[in-house]
């Protein structure tokens, strides 16, 4: 994932995806993969644009383009032929085009089946929003109360305010509904109204630093209905919090950049989810958004530099109610945003949400540590009652970015590496073709170099091996015809797992724990879900336990940040946690650097996993 | 007044007035005088741009203007010249230009005049905004709470919630002021932060069809420090109410344009206000505003479609809270206005203001009317408990608008016209040279007329009188040399006067009441402070009663809105009351026609003021 600034200069031309009902700016000189990126269009684009996965072919359907650089898919080459499969990353348009995203090339909208019988996520129901369908009768002379007087009387229930947008559109919304309409009540406020009939939804958003996952619930019955995730534009300006932190520090226009960023991918999710299920996005009537503290200042527009540097303090912790419409966000008007409370500098909301929706596991007083793998793995030690949370900066490495083949994953992407008969054999998600390597395929290849002893206890890739080749005059791992892990690669995951074992570490250290004490590791998150938990034990990113020790739960901060759209006691509990929690900044500390270094090898760790 | 559509091109000029710290567009082919009026800023201009009072004199002290009209003023002529003395609505700009507006053309700010002795108003306090100084410790890595956390903590109150904006602006005012600062708190809300030792102030205006008023108020003392009446620059859209509601009805353009020229004018008030007390705005942490239903929903970006047309509903009727910033307000980040409850169609806020400030006089249970002459005239009538409340469209010409020579209250205008011998005399604001006619003097030039017997039963100019002229053929009463009261204008006022009276006519009829019955009229208003009663009850506006049941009382909307703008009592108080009141609509009566055509006349009135 290279570090792209986007052009400068205005829309150069116009993009129609008719099959998305979304149009979007061109700027001057970007492909049309780069175009989609930063409107939150959801083309798949698995290895971030470097033109080696395929998984962003577009049909030009009309429209001109430049695709000099497109030589490798047929019908390709001049500008004037018509209706041709193109990469979106090799190619930039020269007009206005119209165009249709190849089916596998989409990022999936995940509807909830109610007719397979199958299990359906039902939230439980204390939701911020209400919504209740008035009749009114027509205005007369001899009773001619205000609109929103005549409202309020149809509920019979004292509601003393009114949106002002929401007022704006009441009038219309009364006439044109024939006198009945659906209003949206907040506490004892009325944020919107809607044609009688139509939904009250919620959504739910995880707004993570490399992909943002959307959640559309159904307000009404609990339900989440439909689910898409899609990347961060935000990564135009550097794949971590750190390069976009010292962006928007640059300037307000440059803090604008990133906070539209976020507001353009919120605004995509909502709406393609809504268009999945037939509604639109006017019926969000509440929002609720997790992510780290970064994220959340970037999106809400808050001052980063006191974030960047230490004593690295956020502007504001606790959980906040905002406008959705003062963030840009295209929904019911006088819906509010509410974001989920942060711990600290670096550990953010996300990790409160997957704390909430994983307390099950650590309620009973069980030493427990919950830990989110990501760029920025987050880790809390819950210990008698105690919860003391840090931040350790592991990086894109294990989620495939920065490394040489590296790619989400996706059709085509090496997810499990294994040892057979001393060969290296691998999987491939869609049993197709390998393009490239993800996060869960970059631990298990670590794994596999160990086991096969090509990877010494430095970290050094060494010795011969039928799977060892030179590559542009260096030795590397062929995983598969063109799939390559090189020494670069090893030292990218080596820093990776020292972080984050360093942060267990120290965080034990406090508590004057060992390994062996924990109980309980929880492991959230998408990305960990797919690990091979023996394989991070192996290369020494997890501490030598018994597996059962180990639960890999998936997505729990989405899990919770749901929890919280569709319950205020949620939101309530998630104030609780987060206040409960100790921030402990670990990049400070005259023993972080001595740890670090001391995991930063593998010691003997890989004949422990044969063991277990 | 004529109307004028302001120029639809984009800004071609800026036109600079250092004494007033303000820079402002002009656009092509517009006067100084009309982009004045439009961006608030305050030349008087008494006779509306016509050309004929001179109290709009700016002096040009760089740039070219284009002054072929302007002959009056010595050194006007060609564009070349440099620093000289023109009238603002006789010159048009024809380049960037700076200018100084002469003092006697300057609308004055009054400032309440502490070192003096004299009587200073002293509201009663219950603000809704309360402001705290705070100190605390510099954040460090062991104690590194977020920054709000910081403030709250030093505050030690439980305040969960802080405005976005000023979440912003939180870690700038605090390094920037050493760990200091100033917070405003409304209801559980941190809605601001300035520097420490700033002042805390309120902005209350009344937002009138014809002129905008604005007070400033010390938050923490209670007393009013100063005020500033400018023109409503709205009425470049037309004088009256139903004008600017077609205007704003023909597209969202439309409607923003009189949204925008109303916050306009709240922001030089603003502005202007606070520079004259070595304030910032910043420092206005609460606004109140009164007005008409119509200002109301033009300035809230409401929809009037519904309130033109029978059977005249208002979109929203009782108080409102909204964000100052969602109408472009420049104070406080996170100050609310507080818009005052209307009552309905055409009776507003400002009359509830009004009741509110009046309310000494007839709480008692005396039969009284409370009345406000203006464009639009509200009249209530209170009667054992029930306040009934109208509108009667009386017109500008009352207060010399749409009147041949008519002009504001200024220098130069006849504010008092009398018989002496059988002539008739006049008084000229100022002592100068009449060049106009003000309110208080159209209704005496009236009086006078029937007293001198040169106005019939219906109304017509008759006979022979040595101040009746031929003037452009038309027959005419010469005031002044130049200044005449014609045939239009008598129909004018009769138009506005029999409206007037018909409106007290039908609330009384409603309670089975005659005009003797009430016990106290009422009079607010500035218009109506400076009236002569004995002319109005000669003329027919008043009813015939003895002169001691009649109090004006002046600007009550203003004192209203002062109060409501310091006290959260006189809020509820004003929601009560406007809840009270049942508004009766007038226009559609069987019997208004009948009733007005009644009183369009003058019968035998004028021997009645006689006898008084």
């Amino acid at each position: 994932m290279t570090k792209r600034k986007p052009a400068s200069a205005g829309p150069a031309f116009t993009l129609s995806f008719p099959q998305l009902d979304r149009e979007i700016p061109s700027h001057d000189g970007e492909t049309i993969y780069q175009s989609a990126r930063r409107s939150g269009v959801r083309i798949i684009g698995a290895c971030g644009g470097r033109g080696t996965c395929g998984t962003c072919r577009v049909l030009i359907v009309e429209g001109e383009i430049d695709a000099a650089d497109e030589k490798m898919l047929p019908g390709a080459g001049t500008a004037t032929k018509k209706r041709r499969w193109v990469r979106a990353c090799q190619v930039t348009p020269t007009s206005d085009c119209v165009m249709e995203i190849a089916a596998r090339s989409l990022a999936p909208v995940v509807r909830a089946e109610f007719d397979t019988g199958e299990t359906i996520e039902i939230l439980a129901l204390d939701p911020a929003v209400v919504s209740r369908e008035v009749s009114v009768p027509e205005a007369t002379l001899a009773d001619n109360l205000s609109d929103l007087d005549r409202v309020i009387r149809a509920l019979a229930t004292p509601l003393p305010e009114v949106d002002l947008v929401a007022a704006r559109q009441l009038p219309a919304a009364l006439r044109g509904g024939d006198w009945s309409l659906r209003a949206h009540i907040r506490e004892r406020k009325l944020i919107g109204f809607s044609a009688a009939g139509s939904q009250t939804l919620g959504l739910a958003v995880d707004l993570g630093t490399t992909n943002v996952a959307g959640f559309l619930v159904d307000l009404q019955s609990g339900a989440r209905v439909a689910s898409l995730g899609i990347e961060n534009p935000q990564v135009a300006w550097g794949a971590d919090v750190i390069s976009r932190m010292n962006h928007a520090i640059q300037g307000p226009a440059n803090a604008a950049e990133l906070r539209q960023a976020a507001s353009t991918a919120i605004n995509a999710l909502a709406h393609d989810l809504c268009l999945s299920i037939g509604a639109v996005t006017a019926d969000i009537v509440d929002v609720a958004i997790c992510g780290n503290t970064a994220m959340h200042h970037l999106l809400l527009g808050l001052p980063v530099r006191q974030l960047g540097r230490s004593p690295f303090v956020a502007a504001v912790r606790d959980a906040m109610d905002v406008k959705a419409r003062e963030l840009d966000l295209t929904v019911c008007p006088g819906a509010y945003v509410h974001l989920a409370p942060n711990i600290g500098g670096f550990v953010g909301s996300d990790h409160v949400t997957a704390l909430l929706a994983t307390e099950n596991y650590w309620r009973g007083g069980t030493t427990t540590l919950v830990m989110d793998i990501g760029t920025n793995t987050e880790i809390s030690l819950i210990h008698r009652g105690d919860i003391m949370s840090a931040s350790c900066p592991s990086g894109p490495a294990l989620e495939g970015g920065h490394i040489s083949c590296g790619m989400r994953a996706a059709e085509g992407a090496i997810e499990r590496v294994t040892v057979e008969d001393g060969r290296i054999k691998i999987e491939v998600i869609g049993n197709r073709q390998a393009v490239g390597l993800c996060g869960s395929g970059v631990i298990d290849a670590m794994a596999a170099m160990r086991d096969v002893g090509i990877l010494d206890d430095g970290g050094r890739i060494v010795g011969q091996h039928p799977d060892i080749a030179d590559v542009d005059g260096k030795r590397a791992v062929v995983l598969a015809p063109g799939v390559t892990f090189n020494q670069h690669d090893v030292r990218a995951v080596q820093l990776a797992k020292a972080a984050i074992r360093t942060g267990i570490e120290l965080l034990l250290r406090d508590r004057d724990l060992r390994e062996y004490d924990i109980e309980l590791i929880v492991i959230a998150g998408a990305f960990g879900s797919y690990i091979d938990v023996g394989g991070a034990i192996a290369i020494g990113l997890l501490p030598v336990l018994p597996l059962d020790r180990i639960k890999q739960v998936g997505n729990a901060a989405g899990v919770g940040v749901r929890q919280i759209l569709a319950s205020k006691q949620a939101r309530a509990r998630a104030r609780e946690l987060a206040q409960r929690c100790r921030y402990v900044e670990l990049s400070t500390r005259s023993d972080f650097q001595k740890t670090f270094l001391h995991n930063i090898g593998f010691k003997h760790r890989h004949k422990v996993r044969r063991a277990l």
